[in-house]
């Protein structure tokens, strides 16, 4: 049921993670407007509770708050673009995924037309939305967060990381090549496993339990990445080359793509070249720094 | 102190694993013989309780379990070959990092000289070793497992998967294969989120909550890839194939190499193609499946 003492919201866009955002306020008592390019996904919505905006506008005009989370960037500005004007006033949260680059370049749009804003990355699944595991992180506008932190609050753990609209983008972005690469490595395991006819149901449980220990050394490779003073972890870079030519050699073996391994592989390889003997873990990192691409 | 209910062991190699192996022994009372190449490393442990073999010839005969950990098989095969006739009526323990089908051959090559045979993978670090978190999957002869399960237990949580001596190698590699992918994406991740001065220390506790929040996920992906169902997760491949994009646009903007994630981007994308629309997360391991290559 819609509550007087809740701030309206507008959700545009109602995939699977704007519906669930939309629902999340329905069940905190948000009065809340949807709109959504497809309309029988608004009207999924309207079934608890939700008002149907017939137009873009009318959805701007319904709601001081206004979430917009679609497919990318270019949807973003395509929606919103030709109705700038009616953002004044106020606070545009977006939580579609993008580049810092993209979030800062909105941020100034929507600033430039009078709105407060505020990015956003959703560190969770759908299903997850509206309980405290889902992390949002967020950047921007300090008042505008401060102003509707608790609304916020509805979706899931409300985090807010500083004034730069990017950087809730690149910490986005940080946190999904982490989750990539694990998820990649899991890939490799269970098919190499699986050509051995186990099961990867079977075999997850002890993946799991392997990598959640294997996490807790993150802390210390991330001081030492820091600190620059090697890892002293009693596990040198030469032995793990050795176990990791195993890795690609029994993928060969099993009929395995050895595609996902060999970019770490090649890390793996340069660092120990370029530090003949010394090289550690933590070293790997400053293989990976680049110079940057031109922003222009 | 060296305990006469206690199985003497030998420990070959002496590296930072080996060392790590004798000293739980030392610690759980079992009459230890080491044997290194360098001998320095052998007199170390002398120094808590370890009797120092000359010769790998003497080292063997102490001992009726014979725990070998060197850096690869061909160092196993250099050390032992010479002397295979004195393992008759031993227990041959391989802990060397290998793949299946090299503990396969050491195992037929072992069992021919009347040992008895068992390969394992250690996961874990030597700092972990003798500790219940260190486990260690065993594979090969039922018997010497049985036999001397108490005596390996000293070393770490014993985890007995059968009789093919290549399985603990297989399963040894495919999670490693799982831990480096989820290394490889924390450096990607903290080298973006360094481009913009956040230190690693600062930034890794909420990847390592992410991470575990993340793994949660696998045993119903894995559950998906066995049965073929589907993922029905709520996170479409092509909106996933959209944010990994930007994971490479945002890290070319901040000067970060992209080696490590174009693999999986392809692999996305192939999946994509494949499967027109329908592409899920748990086809994605289909993708891996090549022809095996002869293991002739
Ligand atoms: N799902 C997740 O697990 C997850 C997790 C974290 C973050 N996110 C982020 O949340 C955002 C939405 O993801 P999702 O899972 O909801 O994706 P989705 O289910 O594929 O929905 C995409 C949304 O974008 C709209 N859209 C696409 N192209 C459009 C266009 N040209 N004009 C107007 N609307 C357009 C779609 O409208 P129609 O309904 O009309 O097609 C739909 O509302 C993405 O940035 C994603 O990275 C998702
Ligand atoms: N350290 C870890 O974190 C870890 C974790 C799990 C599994 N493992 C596995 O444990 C095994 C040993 O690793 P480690 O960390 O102990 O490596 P390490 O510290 O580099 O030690 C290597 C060992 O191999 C010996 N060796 C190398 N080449 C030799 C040769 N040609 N002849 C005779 N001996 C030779 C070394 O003898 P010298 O002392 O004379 O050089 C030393 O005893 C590897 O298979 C590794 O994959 C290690």
């Amino acid at each position: 049921m819609a509550d007087d003492n809740r701030t309206p919201v507008t959700v545009i866009g109602l995939g699977a993670m704007g519906r669930a955002l939309a629902g999340a306020l329905l069940d905190n008592g948000h009065p809340t407007t949807v709109w959504n390019r497809s309309i029988d996904k608004a009207k999924r919505l309207a079934v608890r509770g939700a008002t149907v905006a017939n137009t873009v506008e009318e959805a701007i005009a319904a709601s001081p708050v206004v979430v917009v989370c679609v497919l990318d960037y270019a949807v973003v500005r395509e929606i919103l673009g030709p109705l700038s004007g009616s953002l004044a006033g106020r606070t545009l949260v977006n939580l579609t995924n993008g580049t810092p680059k993209q979030a800062r370049e909105t941020a100034e749009w929507a600033t430039g037309y009078g709105a407060d804003y505020l990015d956003g990355g959703i560190m969770a699944v759908p299903v997850m939305i509206g309980r405290p595991e889902a992390l949002i992180l967020y950047s921007g506008s300090p008042g505008a967060f401060g102003l509707h932190e608790r609304t916020l609050g509805a979706l899931g753990t409300a985090t807010y990381l500083n004034a730069d609209a990017g950087h809730a983008s690149l910490y986005d972005l940080a946190l999904l090549a982490a989750m990539y690469g694990m998820f990649g490595g899991f890939y490799q395991a269970a098919a190499m496993v699986g050509s051995e006819k186990v099961p990867a149901a079977e075999f997850a449980p002890m993946v799991v339990s392997w990598l959640n220990a294997m996490t807790v050394a993150l802390p210390t490779v991330a001081e030492a990445m820091d600190t620059g003073a090697g890892a002293d972890d009693d596990s040198n870079l030469q032995m793990q080359a050795v176990s990791f030519a195993n890795i690609l050699s029994a993928s060969r073996e099993q009929g395995i793509s050895t595609e996902l391994l060999e970019p770490m592989q090649a890390l793996l390889n340069r660092a120990i070249a370029a530090q003949r003997g010394g090289a550690d873990t933590p070293s790997l990192i400053g293989m990976l720094r680049t110079d940057p691409v031109s922003a222009g």
